[in-house]
């Protein structure tokens, strides 16, 4: 008899029925002598609402608020869920953020983990209680509530299996588990059996939103074996494990695309030392990650530099860079929204060189620019017109021998 | 320049647009130089529609999940304050009670302040920020979290403000003080200027919804003068203050009414030392408060106990009581919802005697029969059917010369 951690994602417990549907599904478990640990997001909705709320107040709402606001939607469903499994013959009890407790640093909105205290959820446990915790929050050294950012209660099933050393955590989610491309955009696209860790967070990265990233790297770092599939079917879904022989042999696994980034450039840079850290310690400071960065060196000592921020942080972070191009006399600083990034990823990129060539070649017939390119050793990314996204990844699917017979 | 504790209503953080209001209201006083502590309720409709919702799922919910999901509604009025007074130009912080901290014992549901802690409070106003606290709840030694029950955001705002030993406590709701009579009821009820602790202490404890009475037994025992009055208009309120001359010389000060309880009788119970502690102890046990208690010895050696309790308590003080029947070999158990209880209040009674019966007479010739009869020192209480509510005040707010010219 084990440990088993299991997240309901938004759409999972989206009212009370799906809800009453999870706890069923908890109590199967739980009646199979199992310990169960259920981490629950915000019903689907609820979240953006709540943000909206927010953005009526003010366009970038205090981020220390908006998080203690935005943590009230795992709470509703987390107390909610306790209450069904109680009411259904099963002990719960919910634990919130502060109280299980998830310590994370004092970075509102996109926290990250620092610690799990797992002893009050072990002494429930030990009471055979089924214990319920509100996903995606946790809370400073100072007590503050804190959010781990979009899809964070993966990150916090997976962290919480970790600290648990439970013997499986099962992601509940919309989908039937990680597929080669995004179905909806994809007719063909299959569902990959066993992926590893690597090609997951990849894959990630670049917006597939199957799973949190944060929750990868936790996931790999203490080999938690996470279960991806619907909590609306008895179907298996993917495995994300240890890179191994059971996998098949394919150059590249998956295709995706994210239309989530915007692209700031910054025209006429004088290209002296430190201008680099000048254009991004601001952007760091203000807690927004940049993806993608190409610098482009103009023969008149001058350079032009253009990077990627996720789309909500791009007024503020075109704001930033409009004061710095004044510090540092940059010509002209402009934006874009309409933009995507395209990849592809597989573990089998490296020992099979000439992928980058086919993605590039395969993107021309299509007749898209490409604007810029990003890789690793496993993955190659494009960033083009947004309009082409999905002609690009359907064409992407094709190429790489990922269509369902 | 002082330090004012300001607590906001339902009613008046109903919406953004009331939720401004309050933070200009909030900002004009520590404009004046003021450190302020606003205390908010959850936005008025949100504790009722979170309760109906726990109660499509059980109609007794588990009691400490439901404090943690009532708790969201403060949670999100407070963050959107804090948000709206930063956005506006003063810095604000909302903290949640587990973040005050306001301990509380575990009685959950209808939790009692233990100990407030205001280091926190005062570290945030002496850097200058306004502190807004998420009024109605607390949290238990373990961390759990508690509320206060109906109205408690007023116990948190008076109990802060006793805590901080603040130089006002301001109530904003949504009526522009105490009156003699509910003005929905009585047309010619008046506003009362100043009221004494003791008689808000009585009006509170017999449904005059003004303020909870928990919060005036701490504004009485800490000496807090509390200002009840409308965040609607400027109009003064009225002040509940310690008993002085400045008082008006009534005899009775106002008449109230209270439909929320409800009436159980345990009949023929043999009458033998022990059996009103069998009755009421788990009554006690389940956390309802019983408010008044008859018994009438029958000639046989049996009696007929009754009492009353809130009507939310209603169902499970009936299912409490029957199974306390069978084991005392009661006859027989029945309830009834449809009663009321009118009441005169005033610290007057206590120089004028012969008020019970001028109510009493008052309500014959109304030929409203009395069914229950309690008093202390400047109340008197009669439980009367509760159709014959309206008709009873308006008949005794005459009686007693309350009437406006």
């Amino acid at each position: 008899m084990g440990l088993i951690v299991q997240k309901y994602g938004g759409t999972s417990v989206a009212n009370l029925e799906r809800i009453r549907n999870v706890a069923h599904r908890v109590i199967r478990t739980h009646n199979q002598g199992h310990d169960v640990v259920a981490i629950v997001s915000a019903m689907s909705g609820v979240t953006d609402s709540l943000i909206a709320l927010a953005r009526e107040i003010n366009e970038s709402p205090d981020k220390r608020e908006l998080d203690a606001l935005l943590a009230t939607g795992e709470q509703t469903t987390a107390t909610l869920l306790a209450m069904m499994l109680t009411s259904m013959g099963s002990p719960a009890q919910s634990l919130m953020g502060f109280q299980v407790q998830v310590r994370t640093d004092q970075c509102f909105g996109n926290a990250r983990i620092q610690d799990i205290r797992v002893d009050r959820v072990r002494s429930l446990l030990s009471d055979h209680s089924i214990v319920v915790v509100a996903g995606f929050q946790g809370c400073d050294a100072e007590g503050n509530i804190t959010t781990l950012g979009r899809g964070g209660s993966d990150t916090s099933a997976v962290a919480i299996a970790a600290a648990l050393t439970a013997d499986a955590c099962d992601i509940y989610t919309d989908v039937t588990g990680v597929f080669t491309a995004d179905p909806n955009v994809v007719s063909k696209a299959r569902k990959i059996d066993r992926i590893s860790y690597e090609e997951m967070l990849e894959m990630s990265s670049i917006g597939a939103k199957v799973l949190q990233i944060r929750s990868v790297e936790f996931a790999m770092k203490y080999n938690v074996p996470v279960h991806v599939r619907s909590s609306f079917s008895e179907e298996e879904g993917t495995m994300v494990v240890n890179e191994d022989n059971g996998m098949e042999r394919v150059v590249v696994s998956a295709v995706t695309m994210n239309k989530s980034d915007a692209r700031i450039t910054l025209r006429k840079v004088p290209d002296s030392p430190g201008i680099a850290a000048k254009i991004f310690t601001p952007i760091a400071a203000a807690g927004i990650s940049v993806d993608m960065i190409i610098q482009n060196t103009r023969a008149s000592g001058k350079t032009d530099l253009t990077f990627t921020v996720p789309k909500a942080d791009y007024k503020v972070a075109l704001a930033i860079e409009k004061q710095v191009a004044k510090e540092i006399e940059a010509e002209d600083v402009f934006g874009d929204e309409n933009i995507a990034k395209i990849s592809v990823t597989g573990v089998g990129m490296r020992s099979h060189p000439g992928v980058a060539a086919r993605m590039f070649a395969c993107l021309a017939r299509e007749g898209i620019n490409i604007m810029m390119i990003s890789t690793s050793e496993i993955r190659i990314s494009c960033l083009i017109e947004q309009k082409y996204a999905e002609l690009g990844v359907q064409a992407l699917h094709t190429e790489f021998g990922l269509d369902a017979a």
